[in-house]
C-alpha cells in the first residue's frame, strides 16, 4: 500500500470529477437524444450464459410439447466481456502496465474478474484491479452512473439480496481499495455525498451488522437525517413514499431463495424500491440478484436455479413495468460467470432439472438438518424428493464416522464439529444432485466467458451485439446526458 | 427399427415436400421482401460461447494496451438454443412423445443435441433425434435450405474441414436414419436430386474413402456427370469456373489447422467455393469449421484455438466479401457446445493463452513424436516452447513404463502399443497445457448451453436476439422466398 485512501482525499478527487462531468452536461451530441426518464440496471452476479440456458429447461412446463421461452429469451440483446485491468492488484503511482509494455515482456495472460472490478466497470466505466470499489489502479475515485443520476436530480436506489455493502452495490456508491472493508464502505454510504446529498434514497437488502456497530450506529444517523428504517419485509408496505428509506432485513445476506419465506424476495424489494423512487425527474435503481454467484461458488445447481427463479420473476415484473412506463430503460447483465457450470457432463447427453424441482428443501438445509440429527439419513429421500442408492446412504454414514473421528482428533468444539459435518453432508448431497441432473463444474471461482446482456425500454438498441463491460457504463452515462 | 428407409421412399416423400413448398413460393408476405442474392451459412461445430471469448484473449496483441476485438465481436447478433427432439431415439409410427404426454409422466429432462440433430434443425427447421440426417422421428425426409436454394435456381455448395459426408454437411444434402452410414450418405450425394439436378455444385473437404470404394466409385460417376475432381489444394486455382467440382483432400478429415500446411484451409476452401458458385441467380454455401468440436471432444485447448483461428480468418474474408457484395447474407452459429470448457478453472482467476501460442507443434503431434521415439522427453520442452517440471518429466517416464507393461500383458501389436502410448502422452501433454493456461473441462461430449449467433449483410436483422435453432432454418427459407 503506497498511500492511504482517506475519505477526504476521495471527496476531493470525486468533486473534481463531478465538476468536470457537469461541465460537459450541456454539450449533448445528436446521438444521445434518447434519454430514458428512469433507468433500472440489474446485475445478476455470476450469471454466465449457461445459467439462463439452464433456467429455460428448469423452468419449462413439461405438460406442453414445446419448450417455453423465458423472460431472458425475450429480452436478450447481446453479450459483454468482463476482464479486469491487465495488471490485477495494487499499482503504485508509476504505471506498471506501461512499464511492462515498454519492457516487451507482456504476454497473453489475462485475469478473470471478481465482482468488485466488474461492478466498478459497470458503474464507472473503468477497468480496475480485482477487489477495487469505485477506484482505479492508481486509487483515483471515479464517478458512477448512480452518482451522475443523483447529480442531475434523479432519485437513486439499490435493491439487492446480499448485504447492501457487498461488492456490486458498493461499487455504485462507495470508494474503497478493498471490497472486504464492509464497515468503511457502510460509512461511505453516509459520509460521501453528491452535491451535499446522500447518494441513495432507497437502500434495501441485508447487512445490519455493518450499519449498527459498537463503534458507529449508521442506522441512527440515517434516521436522524430523515430516513425511514425497517428490518422486516412486512414493513415494506407501510413505507412513506415521501421519505428516503434504509431497509436491512438480515445481519449479513438475505436467506437463499430456496430457504426464504418469500421466494421472490428480489422481486418484492424491486417493486418497493421503484414505488419509493418514482418522481417527475425519474430515477436510477441498481438491482442485484446477488446469490446466483453464491450458488455457483458452492457448485450448487439447486441454489443457483432458485436464485434464477427469483431473478426471472423480477425481470417479468420489470418488463411489465416498462410496458406501462415506456420512458424507462431496464438493462440486465452479469459481472462474470461463476462455477464453470455445464448442463450435460461426463459424456452424458442429457440434463435433468427434474431432480432439482423435486427438492423439498435446499441442499444446504438438508445437510444442516442431517448434521443436527433433526432428520435420519432414511428421511433424506423424503426431503430430496427422490430415492438414493444404498451406496449413497453408506456414504452419509462414512461421512459421519470420519467427521466424528476428526472432531475428536482435532478437538473441535460442538459448533465446529456440526459445521464441519454440515459441510461434508452438503458436498455429498450436491454430488448426488449433480450425478442425477448431469451438471458439471470446473471451479469454485469465476471464469472468463462473456456474459449475456438483456435490455428493454427506451434506449435498449444501444446494447445490441457485443460490448465490453465498461461500455455499459459509458452508454448509461450517455443516455443520462453525460458525454 | 420399424420400417426400412429406402432411397426410393425418401425420393417420394421428398418430392411431395418439394412440390408443396414450390406451391407457396409465389405467396410471399410483406415481411420477407428482403431477399439476399447469396446466402452463406457457416456452422462452427461445437463452438459454444466460451470459444469466441477464449479466442479474443488468445488472439489479442499483447503489445497494445487494449484487448483487440475479434471478427466474432464485430458480428455478434444473438444466440440460439440447440436441444433436440424431446424423445431422442427412433420413434415408431405411433407418437411416443404424445403418449408420454398423455400419461402424465413427462418430466423436465432434456437431451443434449448431437451434430446430426442440430444440423438437421439448422438445415430443415425440425427437431429430430440424435443421429438423424435430414429426417424426423418418424423418418420422414424434410426439405433443407440448400435443397430449396437449388430448387429456386441458385447454385449450391459445401466447404468443410471434416469428411464432406460428416453429420453437419450431410444434414443439408442427405437423408439417413444414422449419421454413421457414411457410404450411404455419399451415395445420397449422387443419387438424390432436386428437380433432376445434383444437390451441390461444389463439394470441398475430406472423405475420399467414402467416394472411391470397392463397391462403388462415386468420384468416377461425378466426373462422368461433368464434375471436375481434385484432391490437392494446389489444384484449387486451376478449376474451371463453368463446371461443378468435387474436391476431396483427405481420406477422412483434413488435418487439424495446427498440423496443416495451410493453417487457413477453411478460408482457402471458402474462397474457392464462392468463386465457383458466383452467378446471376445467386448461391447458397454451407461452410463448416468442423474441428472446433474435435478439439472440444479431446479437451485440447490448443487444437480448438487453432481451429478458431482458421474460422476467424474465414469470417474476416466473408465480412469483406459482404462489403463488396452487399446483396449477400452471412450467418454463423454453432450446432452445440463441446467439452464444457472454461477459461479460468480450479479457483484460479487467470487464463493464460500465452502457453498455447508458444507451442511449436500440436499436442497430439508432440505425443506421437514422443511415442515413436522421434524426440526424447528432454526435447518436449523445445516443442512445447516452455519448460516442464521434473515431476512432469517423471510422469512421461511412468507412462512409458506402464504402457510397456500393458503392451506385454495385453499382447498388443507394435501399432496398438504405439497408439496406446501416443494416447497416454497426449493426455499428459493436454494436462500440462490445462494446468499452465488454467483451462477446465466438464465432459468429453456436448453440453446444453445456448450458442452464439453472428450475422452480416442483407437480412441480418432477422437473427437479432434469442432464437431456437430451428428458427434459423425458418428465417433462411423466408429470406429465400419460401413461406
Amino acid at each position: 500500500m503506497n498511500f492511504k485512501l482517506t475519505p477526504s482525499l476521495l471527496a476531493i478527487s470525486f468533486s473534481v470529477l463531478t465538476l468536470s462531468a457537469c461541465g460537459s452536461k450541456d454539450t449533448v451530441s445528436p446521438q444521445s437524444q434518447v434519454k430514458p426518464k428512469n433507468i433500472i440496471m440489474v446485475v445478476a452476479d455470476g450469471m454466465g450464459p449457461v445459467y439462463p440456458s439452464a433456467f429455460r429447461y428448469y423452468h419449462d412446463n413439461p405438460n406442453t410439447p414445446l419448450v417455453e421461452r423465458t423472460i431472458f429469451d425475450k429480452l436478450l440483446v447481446g453479450s459483454a466481456s468482463t476482464y479486469p485491468a491487465s495488471e490485477s492488484g495494487y499499482i503504485s503511482t508509476s504505471d506498471a502496465s506501461a512499464a511492462a509494455l515498454a519492457s516487451g515482456v507482456k504476454k497473453n495472460n489475462f485475469f478473470v474478474t471478481d465482482s468488485a472490478a466488474s461492478a466498478t466497470a459497470l458503474a464507472a466505466g473503468i477497468k480496475t484491479y480485482n477487489g477495487a470499489i469505485g477506484i482505479d489502479q492508481q486509487k483515483k475515485a471515479h464517478l458512477t452512473v448512480l452518482e451522475w443520476a443523483k447529480s442531475i436530480g434523479k432519485t437513486t436506489g439499490i435493491a439487492v439480496t446480499s448485504q447492501i455493502v457487498h461488492a456490486t452495490p458498493a461499487s455504485y456508491i462507495a470508494k474503497n481499495e478493498k471490497r472486504g472493508n464492509y464497515n468503511a464502505i457502510a460509512d461511505n454510504y453516509y459520509d460521501l455525498k453528491v452535491d451535499g446529498k446522500f447518494k441513495a434514497d432507497v437502500m434495501l437488502g441485508g447487512g445490519t451488522k455493518y450499519f449498527i456497530r459498537d463503534d458507529r450506529n449508521l442506522k441512527d444517523e440515517f434516521v436522524a437525517a430523515g430516513y425511514q428504517y425497517i428490518d422486516q419485509f412486512s414493513q415494506l408496505s407501510t413505507l412513506d413514499k415521501n421519505q428516503p428509506v434504509l431497509g436491512l432485513f438480515a445481519d449479513v445476506a438475505l436467506p437463499a431463495a430456496l430457504d426464504d419465506e418469500d421466494k421472490y424476495r428480489l422481486k418484492t424489494l424491486t417493486q418497493t424500491a421503484i414505488k419509493q423512487l418514482e418522481n417527475d425527474k425519474g430515477f436510477f435503481l441498481l438491482v442485484e440478484a446477488s446469490q446466483i454467484d453464491w450458488g455457483g461458488h458452492s457448485n450448487d445447481i439447486a441454489y443457483a436455479m432458485g436464485e434464477m427463479d427469483d431473478l426471472s420473476a423480477t425481470m417479468e415484473f420489470l418488463d411489465d413495468y416498462v410496458k406501462q412506463h415506456p420512458d424507462t430503460l431496464v438493462v440486465l447483465t452479469a459481472d462474470h460467470n461463476t462455477g464453470g457450470l455445464s448442463i450435460g457432463s461426463k459424456n452424458t447427453y442429457q440434463w435433468k432439472p427434474h431432480f432439482i424441482q423435486l427438492l423439498k428443501k435446499s441442499p444446504e438445509k438438508i445437510a444442516s438438518l442431517l448434521a443436527t440429527n433433526k432428520i435420519t439419513d432414511q428421511q433424506i429421500t423424503e426431503l430430496l424428493g427422490f430415492p438414493i442408492t444404498d451406496d449413497e446412504v453408506l456414504q452419509f454414514n462414512v461421512i459421519k464416522l470420519e467427521q466424528t473421528l476428526a472432531a475428536s482428533q482435532q478437538k473441535q468444539t460442538p459448533i465446529e464439529a456440526e459445521k464441519a459435518l454440515t459441510k461434508q453432508y452438503y458436498k455429498a448431497i450436491k454430488n448426488i444432485i449433480d450425478l442425477r441432473t448431469h451438471s458439471g463444474w470446473t471451479t469454485g471461482g469465476h471464469t472468463g466467458i462473456d456474459v449475456p446482456v438483456y435490455a428493454v425500454g427506451q434506449g435498449k438498441e444501444e446494447f445490441y451485439g457485443y460490448q465490453d463491460n465498461i461500455e455499459i457504463a459509458d452508454k448509461l452515462f450517455k443516455l443520462m446526458g453525460r458525454e
